[in-house]
């Protein structure tokens, strides 16, 4: 990484703390990652946008600050990118993934909360994550407890407009949730000072889509035996869209892609066992679960997770010649994410055996974050749905920390022998 | 008790089940209640009610159900009772709290999950509930993600029908919370055959005034130094209130009432910490933390919570010639209930600030039933808002089990001592 300590400096971080954060990335990033064998060429790119992950993007960002360009940090797939990308402003996910952050999100958080959400709020209070202090607005939604809850701490450190999402699918959330999207488009005007016109939308809407149409085909070459790319890099390719700009991100991933189509062609099958995990997202570093069980004898080809499926399934149609027609098309297909935010889910019940088909999956692992309830409850659903077709499942909740990890290898290792 | 055995047996009632359920229950009762000193004669009523609670008040749904009325159990202050009366049907509510549910609930739900979620559960699938037993459907409500999701394994076992709650105040979330209520409405009248007229809309409002208007009276008497009444006993009366006869209720309380008012005319003043509770709700038999203050030198002279002000608070305008006019009235009102479930709640805040000046607190204890995320996060406004005020603050974090009484007295000790 180059020299960023002036630009941190501008944006008012904790040096200090900051080092010692940046001094722990390269090793885990190192042990985990460059330690995989045969990796695609064109992983290199998404190596390098780790790497930089607090620098060069970081620095993109103020040079877009300086040309008037508006910075909105996001901690959800549910807040639409079409409507950021209309305004002309840049959408970064805030999701955080370190364990480095909990000890300060403790400080305002109940510890026995969600890792992920003490983990976001200690980055934006301990300035120690320069996306956060680069943001010009948070857009948070309603999605959980603990997030709804802990905006309203976030708020006293910075701007952030909360999305009220529906927590049921009836015809009429549909329409409150348009509403919901008109009012955020209003919020992203006065802001940025440009007019969302249908024009833009539609520019927006198809950006989206091809951002989500180059994850799709990732994710599409992943149902191949083997994969002709590990878990581990799919998920980082996954985490890097969350920051990266996303024109190049949709170039280099394309790149990747190209490169794995050519792979396939030589590829002789494996006996590998194929694993979806299913349930709670994965933050940048949080690689955990992916290191594990590609330790073993496994691959993990699909993520039914926010940071996999969830984020790219199903495109915006960009056909309407009005603002609500395409606002109402956008509801459309963010209201059908099947986050277990909604009662009922059952469309995640659905995508989990579409998935244990398409990718011919030899176990399922439900990955939960601690203290997440809405998933934790929906995973009685999950085994029920799965011991009716006799597919392996195990449950695996966890944090950011290191502790459990050799009690979760032992559980893994049992669970591989066993499928 | 009277021999209920033939009317549980035709609930399908796990008899022996019960039985250990209600040995428990006299003893406790006996130890906390009858042992208090100079208890207000009216309260011979509540103990019949609770003595009785499972026997006496569900014959009396038996018989209702016979002449063709339907019971609905509900979970929560946010379902207005109101449609409930103006469909002529019977509700009652279904939050429980008792330690004794919780290991049926632990098996299908997480552990680390608030108690009363899991005692609710619990308390259906082990069929030791005569009030679940008697419903004829459950009402739910999206306010935190353990109820939302718990009401999706219940679904397998009853008929539910669950409202949307707007998670913000918006304007537009008025609009959309009249028209959950208008779904409601229909709901129930298809549950109940019967029409949901202005008339009857009228009449039903005009009974929730009453019974709110009731325990407004009794809370407004505990605003005398001393309370004529204990934190105990306001308690039971608010418990018995969500389960009991509305207009016996209403009769019972004003009987306890004007004895109260007499009370006060000849009270000494005392020396007793005047404490307010505010937090998560108490259902029967929990009465844990107002046993432990009141065995010390204190009185609980207010509770802030859905078993206490959030019940009871505004009223519901009865004023207006159609259904929509009717609807809005209670949209109004039970939108500004003041639960942590919202995001802002500031209200909350305000409502806190307003008690501790009416009923003269010395201190205020916040509780939080263990893993209850909203209120858990709540906490930190809270603090912040009395600490400005200089008003003492205790926070307990518990559930229903009884190892941590011990150290909840020592820390009330040291709290009572400070104040």
């Amino acid at each position: 990484m180059g020299d960023y300590k002036n630009m941190w400096e501008n944006l008012d971080m904790d040096l200090d703390k900051h080092d010692i954060l940046c001094s722990a990335l390269p090793e885990s990033f190192g042990e985990i990652y460059l330690t995989q064998k045969n990796r695609p060429e064109s992983m290199n790119y998404f190596n390098y946008a780790l790497a930089e992950v607090h620098g060069a993007r970081i620095e993109e960002l103020q040079k877009s600050k300086e040309n008037g360009k508006k910075v909105v940090g996001t901690f959800c797939v549910f807040v639409p990118d079409e409507v950021i990308f209309a305004a002309d402003a840049i959408g970064v996910g805030l999701c955080s993934g370190s364990q480095f952050w909990i000890e300060d999100g403790e400080k305002v958080l109940p510890r026995n909360l969600c890792p992920l959400v003490k983990a976001f709020v200690g980055a934006k209070i301990s300035r120690t994550c320069p996306y956060f202090q680069s943001c010009n607005m948070l857009v948070g939604e309603t999605t959980c407890d603990g997030k709804k809850k802990a905006y309203e701490i976030l708020q006293e450190y910075m701007p952030i407009h909360v999305m009220d999402l529906p927590q049921m699918k009836k015809e009429k959330d549909f329409e409150q949730w348009q509403q919901e999207i008109k009012i955020f488009i209003k919020r992203m005007e006065e802001l940025t000072q440009n007019k969302v016109t249908v024009k833009r939308l539609k520019e927006g809407i198809r950006l989206a889509n091809r951002k989500r149409a180059v994850l799709k085909r990732l994710y599409d070459l992943r149902k191949n035996i083997p994969s002709p790319i590990s878990g581990l890099d799919a998920l980082l390719v996954s985490q890097v869209a969350f920051m990266d700009d996303p024109d190049r991100f949709i170039t280099k991933t394309e790149q990747l892609c190209d490169e794995l189509e050519e792979r396939v062609k030589n590829q002789i099958p494996n006996t590998k066992k194929r694993i979806m995990i299913t349930g709670t997202p994965m933050a940048i570093p949080n690689w955990k679960l992916h290191s594990i069980v590609e330790a073993l004898d496994a691959e993990i080809v699909v993520e039914e997770t926010c940071t996999g499926t969830r984020y790219f399934e199903n495109q915006v149609s960009d056909k309407g010649n009005t603002l609500d027609e395409l606002i109402k098309n956008i509801a459309q297909r963010y209201l059908n994410i099947h986050c277990a935010c909604f009662t009922p889910n059952t469309g995640r019940m659905e995508d989990i055996l579409e998935y244990v088909k398409e990718y011919k999956i030899d176990g399922v692992i439900y990955y939960n974050l601690s203290f997440c309830h809405t998933y934790a409850i929906e995973y009685k659903q999950v085994e029920k749905i799965l011991k009716d077709k006799d597919i392996p499942l195990l449950n695996i909740e966890t944090d950011y920390s290191e502790e459990d990890i050799g009690q979760i290898k032992t559980r893994i290792e049992a669970f591989l022998e066993m499928i």
